[in-house]
């Protein structure tokens, strides 16, 4: 039906295909804080409609002093004034009565329906509006003028001081001077997109109106409507629902359906393009054939559902408008395309094989070619300032542990500078030229092992090590180019989660077990003395002072430990503690000389300390204490902080803790400090124990032969075939982890170059005596959780999103330019106690391994049923499937851990190469279906998936199943980061 | 319409008046555990309408293999059958769309609709609900045999071992042999009330059929389908709505509305009284009319919905039925008198001035006497254990530590073992007699600050400190009868929130104050060695054996620091550990033999271990981890068991951390032990400095003068006034927070007899020469904490809800006992190092002041108001006035912790007097509905509400403000309790 004064225009730009540039327009699409994430990439060019910024003013005071209030606005969710307390609610989901609905639905049928109004001011658009048959001139006079009246705004100040600004309602907006300034003045423009739209619904009680009163306007060219609303945009769409007093607040109730009408894109969508009243009808039928219903005995309506972490595509809704078009079979095939899009093992370009020699990696030079210039640029962020120093105090302190182990194991072949040199050399020679540059390298791990194997070889057989292990290099290496040339990368594929997991678990755990390990090993060289400990006492003792050495009783005490028992005749002895005893000139005796009290435990403090300050400042990201920015460098900083909380502590109560020890010469090699030592009070010269310095009178160059037999050179062969594999495996299961889909490259992988820069950098260390190295996952992970870019959150109620990460070589090359400028930092370097490094090490771990869905899958064994979490494996797996699958993975796990500790570690590459057999082997166990949802599917398989894998399941539970998979996306499970 | 075949019944029970208690039958009104608790309140004799279990069996399979399988199924909330898994879903918040409730609402208005048929089997039934027209007799046989085959149920075994079982749906079931053993053996039965009855819907697709085929029935007298239901429940409802294939999968949405509908209260309600198609349909349209509907775009339909932890009140949607009869005004009445119920401070019979002398301690012990043997039956439960052993451990570290202060503050007037016997005797006798017998009580706090005035005052004039203490007390006792005689306790209900909040958060801060003061005094008893500390050596000196004490040099060192500078002669000494030299007749000299390394920080790691490991077990209460008795288990006894971890670590380790020291044997009060006592290897005798041992030669009662003149019996009265103020308001304000309404208590309190009774046992210990006692808050709020009682969560998805408090008389009886015993229990406690024990007391500190409103305003002080929680308050009251009266609360607690400490704390009780001046002063700075909101109204206030106070905001913001108000309970945020 068609009232006077309806004007009808036909929309020009009539939908045929929806733009699904415009439609997937989700949350993710609010410009980013960098302006460059999303529009490089998806909706260029596509014209997509503006967003709707829709406020609801309502007229209050009936019939004594009439005002109108702004009490709601929406962009993605509900803000409700909040009377009482004067202040915006917390965005929430909004909720409605369906009468509510229903009855605007017959007020809009009766009203006055104006499309493409040509009002180009408030005062025409009023005048429009109220050209009603229904209404007297008097009543159309007053009505005008009531409309013209100015709205009272709460406009919130969202700076940092809370407490600031007009809290009461209406105060600061009874100014009548500056209404557009304040408007201009509003913090939530800047929250708004550019081209941003407004809607005003104008709703409330009128006594004096007869019958109600409903006008729905679409201006032609959106206008700037005054202080209508309170962000001065210009408004496309102006609502107006009054009437008498018979119904209450049920203007109130329609004035909000009719916002959250406006605020879903869908019905927005159709009034844009609407023709006449029955489209607007027609639309509003089809948001209530959408709506989800609440029963109202178990949901209480009052109640505010906070906005869900991911909202539901509008994608889905055209589909569902598709289906009703084409049938069930065109969302189909819909549904397989985009079930396949969220698959991370679709074969991506880096993968693809080319059957050329060497063909790899000149696309990946290629490819990565593009971005050199802006590997550079896009580190100038203070983030990645941030991510320097945490990332470089983790490779120094990896660096010096693990160097230290090296050092050990190798009866000091490889040690702590060694380390130091080889870390910087080949890490920054790495974050230059590698196909991933946010790759961190380091000598943990498997390769450890490996060499520590190596070198008992050697010496079982009185081998020369270093040629010996040089020619292992130069076979490792080529064996590794052989693998670059026939594009042996390619296999990465059949590395599924499984693998990845398997071996991410592994790497954390030797993390963990090192940090708890080397802690303990500080309490065992700093003893706890317990009542009944014979170690005790400590004499000071001159013999030269007095010279009368004679006047010891009987003999000398055979070894320390017999002094406590003999009696002494000594003259010239005090009690003095040795430090001072040594200024004085006198020689401390006895077994309580060599013992610090207290550092024990307090070391213990110190690493328990950084680990839970580490890890409770990374909760204050998300937790609602501080302003964002104060959360943020809280949290961005966790590690930093937590670092210089415990050197804080330990340097107030000064004690000897065992400090971070970096050589202070260069080439002060035969007289540098082991890491761990427990006699810090005596003098350097006395400390015979160490865990490896550099081996005196070594050269830059290992000679290519020594002592050994030529035929080694081929000999190495052997080991070196070994250690390819454990290479190979290392190195592309850790690009693998740090290229998952989820993680939001942009800039691609470059599988084959990475292994030809890791293959060159090992002969080139081999040549030159250094440790090897290959990607550390740990710290690689740690590394691009230090780089996460995530939105502002831009719309009022939106939920942050992750964006990608900060892509760029210049944080890695700072960190090995600093690690290598290291060697003569010492003087600062060593206020930093060991512990508190083991306690972020810890904390590295902790954080590594239980990212990992392997992680989530243990802990279900010691859920009961009902109380586990509502994962979409678990909706889709059998309970006792997942536990087996989680069992085999344990199994696996334990398998490796006593392969890696027993003499059978030879064996440990193959074994790695065995986890991807043994998840080929699984698919005898499990269905592809289960398959899918507890790991990947390997390549083969997943060609197969449409055809038979996953009718069944599809099948039987039909729609909604289909809707949860497409849309809960499975990358939240799967997440492995440090975070 | 009525199809042919459809029988109609009048129901007898016609709907008159909905009875109430049917309708206030929300998620409290399962059984709990021990069937006594709710049975005896409320709905006593009124018929309620049994729980309804519903089931959705959907026909799947059409054409090939057609089998009937549960689905769904429905109590309170939605459990979806996972097919994959295999397993039921969480239970979820059901949602619809409304589509499916319109195509169900026109099948059921074509459909059969049988009202009280009288089916006594279900062959019978399937007969009748297919005697339709439009079906062929062939159609009808077809259709009868695919009815009667048997659906097959996911029974899942809801015990410990998740894995076990049928994990493949319908497994267990193929077994056609014993289907009524395993539906009688499902475990669902032993969780619905007795006189549950099922409903049974049956929808799906069939092609053989031409048009949708819909019946509903209600049977007259509920039978057992047979193996239609998992669960073999009388069925009462029976709902089929098959049809040909061309609504796909609306079969099964309808079937879930149906289901949906069903489990709703109201509409279950009226579909049990309909008499016609008609009314079954209205039915409908009522629940339509008060459905949520969530918008499309900002809600994806497929996501579950948590069950919310308060489900809205039936009562309300009575409400809504009320308005629409009898108009907004009789809604008006009902709210306002709903709100008043929410008031905890709404005059309780316990308050009401009786006008007559000792007339409310009459009433008291009248009411009280009543409970009395209930009080010692009800302690019958394993969880009184846990508490009995938490609360012990809790009193006696209060009766060592604040006796250890007591005796420090009195010159040892007042020691541990006084307390220890005060303690007992007193706290027997309170538990025995009082009308809280919950209470605890204790000298903590503001007492003890004033006793140590008193002491000082007396040694500055000289006087017999015991006999004048005699007299104040005798003053004091008589002061408190004769405010309980003239019943100034109905004054209590002047202290609100505010004053309440106030006390208590002193007093958490005291105990917090006092856990990490003890600790800290510690760790300077065992000071840490600093590298240059001139604390360092030990040597061991036998002046027997060799007899030749002239072998030392010159003189005697004069004092101990001296002897580290000192040159030594000697022959017969070693460098033996002290307690090794002791025993072979030596002594220990130098400095260094008074230090006990590592203890220092091994203290602090037991503190902090306790503390931590406290607070990490109760959160276990509410983890998703283990089976809910273990978890149960360990939040119960999370105290205990950190304080057996903490013996635990310290016993193997062997250190010699201070202990838990209590006097061996009863007569030996000189001998007795300081508490903290830093020389533990040293002989008791040489212990000079302690913190009070008992006086010696005090006898058993306090002589009335000493050597005080008489006059001072008259002018203790001044001192004794002051200090009646202190224990009324210590006293009744802990009783007021005990007392409070969110702790449903059933049995009462007893101001005035309470008072009584510690006026008496005052009198008691002023004779007796033991401290004063007044009732202990923190330690009170732990034991009620310790006794809670809780709803094991009856129908899936309910939430836990807090049933009250196991009020008895035996816990504290025990406890009191127990700590009398404790003086021949020191061989055990002496395992207990101290430094957990206060671990343990910063736990209930900061447990106690973590769980008031103070505290979550003095967060919000830290927030951005963006990242404020929805707290209701939040959304009454400006935040810049909940600041204002954050601040002023604040100041008042500095002010009061600064007189505390001071020598003004002789004016202490006037102060705290003065808090409720300050909150009545409040009334000018703060409207009565801020106030109603950021605290509770005072007495006379509370009458003008209704007239002036509220309008203002009711009518501003209308009906979903009023709802919110009464359906968000206000208890949660005021919850005062240590869990």
């Amino acid at each position: 039906m068609k009232l006077p004064g309806q004007e009808e225009f036909e929309v020009s730009s009539a939908c045929e295909n929806v733009p699904t540039g415009e439609l997937e327009n989700g949350p993710g699409s609010c410009p980013s804080p960098d302006g460059t994430s999303d529009t490089d990439r998806g909706d260029q060019g596509i014209p997509t409609d503006p967003l709707l910024f829709i406020q609801l003013n309502e007229l209050l005071g009936w019939p004594q002093a009439l005002e109108w209030r702004e009490t709601g606005r929406w962009v993605l969710f509900e803000e409700k004034l909040e009377v009482g307390a004067g202040r915006w609610s917390v965005p929430h989901v909004p909720t409605l009565a369906l009468p509510s609905l229903q009855k605007l639905r017959s007020l809009l049928a009766e009203g006055l329906v104006l499309l493409d109004c040509p009002a180009q001011s408030f005062l025409e658009l009023v005048e429009q509006v109220t050209r009603v048959e229904s209404l007297s001139p008097e009543l159309r006079g007053q009505l005008q003028a009531l409309l013209l009246q100015r709205p009272q705004h709460l406009i919130q100040p969202t700076g940092t001081r809370p407490c600031q600004g007009s809290a009461h309602p209406g105060e600061a907006s009874h100014n009548e001077e500056a209404p557009l300034k304040e408007q201009r003045q509003n913090p939530l423009r800047r929250k708004l997109p550019q081209g941003a739209e407004a809607g005003a619904v104008l709703a409330g009680e009128l006594g004096f109106l007869v019958r109600p009163l409903g006008a729905f306007v679409r201006l032609r060219d959106p206008v700037v409507l005054g202080p209508l609303t309170e962000v001065p945009l210009p408004s496309r769409f102006f609502c107006l629902l009054l009437g008498p007093s018979t119904l209450g607040r049920g203007y109130h109730e329609m004035g909000r359906a009719m916002a959250v009408l406006l605020s879903d894109r869908q019905f927005q969508w159709s009034v844009r393009r609407a023709s006449s009243l029955h489209d607007l009808l027609a639309a509003l039928d089809a948001f209530l054939e959408e709506v989800t219903v609440l029963p109202p005995g178990r949901w209480d309506p009052t109640a505010r559902i906070a906005p869900p972490k991911c909202l539901p595509s509008q994608h889905k809704r055209l589909l569902s408008q598709l289906r009703e078009v084409k049938g069930p079979s065109a969302q189909h095939g819909a549904l397989a395309e985009d079930r396949h899009g969220h698959w991370p093992h679709v074969p991506s370009p880096e993968l693809q094989w080319t059957g050329r020699l060497f063909g790899g990696l000149v696309q990946d030079v290629r490819r990565k070619a593009l971005w050199y210039t802006s590997d550079f640029l896009d580190a100038l962020h203070p983030q990645c300032f941030s991510a320097v120093l945490y990332i470089y105090l983790a490779t120094i302190t990896n660096a010096i542990t693990f160097g230290g182990l090296l050092g050990e194991a190798t009866d000091g072949a490889q040690g702590v500078l060694e380390s130091f040199l080889g870390t910087a050399v080949a890490g920054a020679a790495f974050c230059l030229l590698a196909g991933q540059p946010l790759t961190i390298l380091s000598s943990t791990g498997p390769v450890l092992v490996f060499e520590r194997l190596l070198f008992s070889f050697s010496r079982d057989y009185s081998l020369d090590y270093l040629p010996f292990r040089l020619w292992v290099g130069i076979w490792v290496a080529t064996f590794c180019l052989a693998l670059v040339a026939t594009e042996a990368s390619v296999l990465v594929r059949y590395f599924t989660r499984f693998t990845e997991e398997g071996f991410c678990a592994l790497i954390s755990l030797i993390f963990i077990y090192d940090a708890v390990g080397k802690m303990l090993s500080l309490t065992s060289a700093y003893p706890i003395q317990s009542p009944g400990s014979p170690a005790y006492g400590c004499l000071c003792q001159y013999p030269d002072l007095g010279g009368n050495e004679s006047q010891w009783k009987e003999t000398e005490p055979k070894d320390r430990d017999d002094i406590s028992s003999m009696d002494l005749g000594l003259v010239n002895a005090s009690l003095l503690p040795p430090p001072e005893c040594a200024r004085r000139g006198g020689h401390p005796r006895g077994p309580g000389c060599h013992i610090v009290p207290d550092i024990a435990f307090f070391s213990v403090l110190l690493f328990l300390t950084s680990f839970l300050i580490a890890t409770a400042l990374k909760h204050v990201k998300t937790s609602r204490f501080f302003p964002s920015v104060v959360r943020k460098v809280l949290g961005d900083f966790s590690s930093v902080l937590a670092m210089l909380l415990g050197c804080g502590l330990d340097s107030f109560l000064g004690l000897a803790t065992p400090k971070l020890m970096v050589p202070s010469e260069f080439k002060a090699l035969e007289c540098f400090q082991p890491v761990v030592h427990a006699h810090v009070l005596l003098p350097p010269t006395t400390q015979g124990l160490g865990t490896g310095p550099t081996l005196p009178g070594r050269g830059w160059l290992v000679s290519p032969f020594g002592a050994n037999p030529w035929w080694l050179s081929v000999a190495a062969a052997l080991p070196a075939l070994l250690l390819s594999i454990l290479i190979f495996m290392d190195q592309q299961i850790t690009a693998v982890i740090l290229n998952r889909a989820e993680y939001k490259l942009r800039k691609g992988a470059g599988f084959h170059l990475d292994l030809f820069c890791v293959a060159v950098l090992l002969l080139l260390t081999s040549v030159l005596g250094l440790p090897w190295y290959v990607s550390a996952t740990v710290i690689s992970l740690a590394h691009m959780d230090s780089l996460r870019r995530e939105s502002t959150a831009c719309v009022l109620g939106e939920p942050r999103s992750f964006l990608g990460i900060r892509e760029q070589r210049l944080t890695g090359l700072v960190v090995f330019i600093l690690t290598g400028a290291s060697i003569f930092l010492a003087p600062v370097l060593k206020f930093i106690p060991m512990p508190v490094l083991y306690g972020i090490f810890l904390y590295m771990g902790v954080a590594a391994i239980s990212s990992i869905q392997f992680t989530k899958r243990v802990q279900l064994l010691l859920m009961p049923a009902k109380h586990q979490p509502d994962l979409l494996l678990l909706r889709h797996v059998p309970l006792s499937r997942v536990h087996l699958f989680t069992a085999i993975q344990l199994a696996c796990l334990g398998l490796l851990w006593i392969i890696k500790s027993t003499p059978a570690a030879i064996i440990f590459p193959l074994m790695l190469l065995g986890l991807v057999g043994v998840r080929k082997a699984l698919e005898w166990v499990f269905s592809p279906q289960e398959l899918l949802w507890l790991d990947e599917l390997m390549p083969e398989k997943e060609r197969n998936i449409p055809e038979k894998g996953l009718e069944p399941e599809y099948s039987l539970s039909g729609d909604t199943e289909d809707s949860e998979l497409m849309y809960q996306p499975r990358a939240p499970e799967i997440n492995i980061s440090v975070n």
